[in-house]
């Protein structure tokens, strides 16, 4: 097992990445010894590792209970996320109990924003069931839900007290979502590590496939990133929005489609191929690079070129992300592989990638 | 004007208490220049002051919107939350929008929560207009929604960058607000200031006048004592429940008849009594002590016998407080008049409490 440490002053806490670690009852006990516990889960998670869990925090807290919704984005909002609340009070929780997020992304935002918001805020621990959680969502804090006209639009920073990372549970991952998960892991290359980025580019096969040191080691590096990354910037006022590579048009994709049409990874995917080709336009890196990262996003089974929304479509839905101020939007772009930036960009530029790579 | 200061390091924020406020556009600029604002307020008070609003903010703003809810508790909901969020993002809003909370308490929580969490935290400003908002509710951060199964349990805790309390907002306060504002004054001196409490004993006609002069200290001593007791524990992990006093029982009197059958004041300073009486039978004041406080909630117009919800009902809707651990209760009571503390309690004693004061 690997214990990282995200350091946030009294907000600070470990992710702990390794085999097994769902039936290890010390690295939760903790945090739950005592209390009431609410085990925030979905209908696909559940079945295969909530029993696990239960029975490993059985012991130590005082009532475990089962919160099990519905799987997928489109239910990634506010009508979802009350029936946590309904369950909590009804069972009587209070400002002592802790939610332990077991799942993907979704599960993590939802459950998250449910322990930011309960009586003002609560513990919660996150177990990441999905590659894209262990790598990405699950470590920073960031909690929120999803509004019709934009992703995560409502939302709070709110810390977990622990990531516990079992990396047993993405043997059970379809080869999908395996693949929506390795989009995050390219982005940390991308933006971050350029060696990291080298290293992905030789492992593909492995990571397909799911080879423990390889998934091991993606994990492990991913989260380091990401947690300097935050510890810089916890609450995303400069630094931190280069962990949005790739989702400036990738949002826009998710939302312009409808939420779970494309997975937020596939979404990603072809958004950083996007990005890179933008970065190139402006002169930043050479059209190698772009080749690059469109060849190492198609080898992990990712798509690589938009659907069809329209020029004008993408403008608009990219001005509703979060990073845009008085309707400009801000582009993260690479000046070399290992490296971002946060930038404006022409709209005669942008419309060049947007033209360039959206299906005919 | 008074000026005051919440002190809570980079979250501190300026309390301004005066005459004529909504006309000084020196008040706001530091925090919307530039800026889309959007003023949050309801069909009672937008009438009365939202366009003097604008007109202060609009000369330094980049664009004013208003977005008005229907008034009352009962709209305190996710429902009317969502209007907020919708006119925002419909209106292009961006994580450097301000929000202003024009109204009473429940504007100012519910734009509160809305600024807390669009986009995980934009700034907002309280401009309270009732008395119980300028007393209380709009110092130190608490913001929220009611669950159909309890009052404010969905919320966070979210500073404002300023606190702009017009006192000239108090001459069109119906009576019965007004009272319901007295309440929470009243609560200031018995929790924490004796001198303040008999002050108030002998003002009553002042206060119910509205004279300029006794508002004027009212709602100064208020803020004073509030402030300090939120620098001292902004996240209320011990010492901030003291100003619960009242509120235990409150709050089961205000979800047990459905919100906004009594307004939150009135069931205040019911609770207030009743707690009052808690804190003689566990032998901590006379009973001459619960007389002067049953006479003042009664002199400044309130209610001190409560609705007959039964005893059992009353201990289930006191068990969904957010004070409670385990399903343990915790009681605000009183020491002496100005000094407060928080215990459990002995259900027979309680009650009896309970019994002496439901009417029958």
């Amino acid at each position: 097992m690997k214990t990282l440490q995200v350091s946030l002053g009294d907000r600070s806490y470990p992710i702990y990445i390794g085999s097994g670690l769902l039936g290890k009852p010390d690295l939760f006990k903790p945090h739950i010894a005592g209390q009431s516990i609410y085990v925030v889960s979905n209908t696909t998670v559940a079945p295969l590792y909530s029993k696990k869990l239960i029975q490993t925090i059985s012991r130590d807290a005082k009532s475990v209970h089962e919160i099990i919704l519905p799987d997928g984005e489109s239910y990634k909002d506010w009508a979802t996320l009350q029936k946590i609340f309904d369950v909590m009070l009804s069972k009587g929780a209070d400002r002592k109990s802790v939610i332990i997020a077991l799942g993907g992304g979704v599960i993590g935002d939802m459950a998250g924003f449910a322990a930011a918001s309960f009586m003002r805020g609560i513990r919660f621990i996150q177990v990441p069931t999905t590659l894209l959680a262990q790598v990405d969502s699950s470590v920073g804090g960031k909690t929120g839900i999803n509004h019709p006209l934009g992703k995560n639009m409502i939302g709070a920073f709110h810390q977990p007290v622990a990531v516990i990372a079992d990396l047993d549970t993405l043997k059970t991952l379809p080869p999908r979502e395996l693949s929506a998960g390795l989009a995050e892991v390219i982005k940390h290359g991308a933006i971050a590590d350029a060696t990291f980025f080298d290293w992905i580019e030789s492992h593909t096969k492995e990571l397909l496939g799911c080879d423990p040191n390889a998934m091991s080691h993606a994990v492990e590096r991913s989260c380091e990133i990401k947690s300097a990354v935050v510890a810089a910037d916890e609450k995303e006022s400069g630094i931190r929005a280069i962990l949005n590579y790739g989702h400036t048009f990738g949002h826009a994709i998710e939302s312009g489609l409808g939420y779970g049409e494309w997975l937020h990874g596939e979404a990603v995917g072809c958004g950083m191929v996007m990005a890179a080709d933008l970065s190139a336009r402006l002169g930043h890196i050479p059209s190698s690079d772009v080749t690059r990262i469109q060849e190492l996003v198609t080898a992990l089974g990712l798509p690589n070129c938009a659907p069809k929304l329209g020029n004008q479509r993408f403008f608009e839905l990219m001005q509703i992300d979060k990073k845009s101020e008085g309707g400009e939007i801000r582009y993260i772009t690479l000046e070399k592989i290992g490296r971002a930036k946060i930038e404006m960009a022409d709209h005669a530029i942008v419309s060049q990638t947007l033209s360039a790579y959206q299906a005919s």
